[in-house]
């Protein structure tokens, strides 16, 4: 059903481009939209994945791109940490299912973040898992960057989650 | 990703319906979203399903509900033939996965076709086949009927076609 997936995620991107102007209402929507679709997702991922409790902000970038991509997507990004704190991490795809059918951005829509979406489910998602993030896209080869990249970085401490739960 | 699907195309319903006062017109946009979607989607379908010419109507429903819908939701319809004339099939559908978050229709909406877009794919993806078809909701589950219901009118006799072959 992939293929289903990006067809209607495409129809979409198409109709939230007819009813606003402009690029960065878009991509508020789309990241609107994934929000309440992560929010929704978790359960079934944590229901279907059988994933134990992380104890790092790296063991749940490892897992958001190791088993939920795989599981959604059918891709496997790879993670780097970019900051020496260890609560900023980059999920790079070489290859985004979701722009299967799409071949470049046309010239008046050259902010578009095409596939903002995910970055709202995964913050959706985390939101349930009570880790507060900031998702967004770095690059984007439909942007001709070299690669696409999604960047989280979790905005609580753990120290501070600790503290709450003592 | 069957459940990203559902909730994407939920997403995508709750967006028409915001800019749609009218079910007619959301039913008719999500049709139309459908029918892009199919033209596109034979190709997948046929590239992974390997079916071969089908040879009469009833081949053809049989492969819809039995491949396709299988292949797509995950579900397969019983299929019936409804007319003495052959050309007439219903896809029955005792479970519905486009509707799985689905509780119920607000009031306000009683008359939309929650699902329609499947309606046009399964038109788009016929008529790359070379097969005019009418498909409409008959029965929907979402609106009290005990079961959702998918009428195919084929519009054009095996016989024309023939003869236009020969």
């Amino acid at each position: 059903s992939r293929e289903l997936l990006v067809l209607t995620y495409g129809a979409l991107v198409a109709q939230l481009c007819k009813d606003y102007e402009k690029d960065e209402d878009v991509n508020t929507c789309l990241d609107r939209m994934g929000y309440g679709i992560g929010v929704r997702l978790i359960d079934d991922f944590l229901a279907r994945s059988a994933v134990r409790k992380c104890h790092s902000y790296s063991e749940t970038a490892d897992v958001i791109a190791q088993v939920a991509f795989k599981m959604y997507l059918g891709v496997t990004p790879s993670v780097s940490c970019s900051s020496a704190a260890g609560n900023e991490f980059s999920l790079i795809l070489d290859k985004n299912p979701l722009v299967d059918f799409v071949e470049e951005l046309p010239a008046e829509r050259a902010s578009l973040c095409y596939c903002n979406l995910l970055c709202g489910v995964i913050r959706g998602a985390l939101e349930m898992v009570h880790l507060a993030a900031e998702v967004t896209f770095l690059q984007d080869r439909l942007k001709g960057d070299p690669v696409t990249e999604i960047g989280i970085t979790f905005l609580r401490k753990a120290e501070d989650r600790k503290h709450k739960r003592n």
